[in-house]
């Protein structure tokens, strides 16, 4: 099917919007990140439940997605490059939507972790939260740019927020040893942290299709969304 | 674009293949899980590192059902519908790849719990893994046969799932309190646990997208995806 001039200039206004949409919610599960981390620092509950509503909106504009998407395919009929920038969008909206669900998550901890005073380890969370949330926007300025460079390095940022993962988890359990009252707030805190390094993983694998629509090869081989045990053994 | 009986049979050959690939990544899934179980109660760090390698073969699955959606597309431009069933092969496909890494994950820390003796809670572990697997292949079976029923089915045994977890978050907490030299065991028993709740959150998800592609509705509203937090409060 030959395509005029017309129908490229539409196609490329509906690719605009899509990724436009992609931007918009990747930013909305940053927020929801920083908003949950301050929440959790904070203690503040109402805080915390507005993120957990909030993420219904994250949830709506991957349904959007989906829906301009298969209306674009179907109207314009785009050929193999074009084809794959829609299909990363929608895979990338599934993605930042695990990321928005990971933040939710950690809010939903925060009226749980009310009555403990003063835990030792939660002083490391915030900075991996920031480390987390970086990630997430330099790789949503990768995906806008196209930039491939940028990508790499979203990738190689990981390691930063794996060494976090395990500094906590290592001072959690020992936390937790000193003294069993501990060990339900280390829980959850452990299972935050886990989180965190989860949407760590994610904006690697975003860093990487992004890579890949820019370039049209792999990133070099990495083990994908590795996750991190956390032990002396690895 | 008048579709003529010719191509709309390749279309249909395609598809079947499509989906036929989902079924197989789906089996393999289902496996992993089960063998990832067993080397786990057996203390077989052998099968847990296969279990380990054999993921990559889900991985490869999954990019050929990427390649084969976008050929497709590009081939046969299936219209509304069509276009509907192939978008909803690809995205459960990427489900089941995370499935493939949580099982993936499960069998990593075997070889971590390998000094460990008689940890009591690990007895509820195996009941909880065949509920989940049983939940994988249930789901897989409604998927072939586009059975929106079961898949309702399979979100109500979900329910069943996140019971054992509660169960077994309880059972660990306790046993970590009891005494400080089991909270590392433990800790790695409570993320294997967790690992199983959110393959049975997966399979819910699936089984969602099952139903809509079989009716056109979306299942009665339930919270997506939601991450059980094991507490009194809730």
């Amino acid at each position: 099917m030959a395509t005029t001039g017309h129908t490229v200039k539409a196609f490329d206004e509906d690719l605009g919007q899509l990724r436009g949409l992609v931007s918009e919610m990747g930013g909305l599960a940053e927020a929801a990140i920083n908003d949950a981390m301050q929440a959790l620092v904070r203690r503040d509950i109402e805080g915390a439940a507005r993120v957990v509503e909030e993420d219904r909106r994250i949830d709506e504009i991957e349904s959007e997605i989906e829906r301009r998407v298969v209306r674009l395919i179907a109207l314009r009929a785009p050929m193999a490059d074009d084809l794959r920038d829609v299909l990363a969008a929608l895979k990338i909206s599934g993605v930042i939507e695990r990321m928005g669900d990971y933040a939710k998550n950690i809010a939903k901890r925060v009226p749980l972790l009310n009555d403990v005073r003063n835990v030792e380890p939660l002083s490391i969370l915030p900075a991996m939260g920031r480390a987390v949330s970086e990630m997430v926007r330099n790789v949503l300025d990768a995906f806008a740019a196209r930039d491939a460079q940028a990508a790499v390095d979203v990738c190689a940022s990981d390691r930063g927020v794996d060494d976090f993962y395990n500094s906590l988890f290592r001072a959690l359990l020992t936390y937790m040893m000193e003294n069993p009252h501990n060990i339900t707030a280390s829980t959850h805190l452990l299972f935050i942290a886990k989180n965190l390094e989860r949407i760590g993983d994610h904006a690697t694998n975003v860093a990487e299709m992004v890579y890949f629509a820019a370039t049209g090869h792999q990133m070099a081989e990495r083990p994908r969304g590795e996750d991190v045990l956390a032990t002396e053994g690895e």
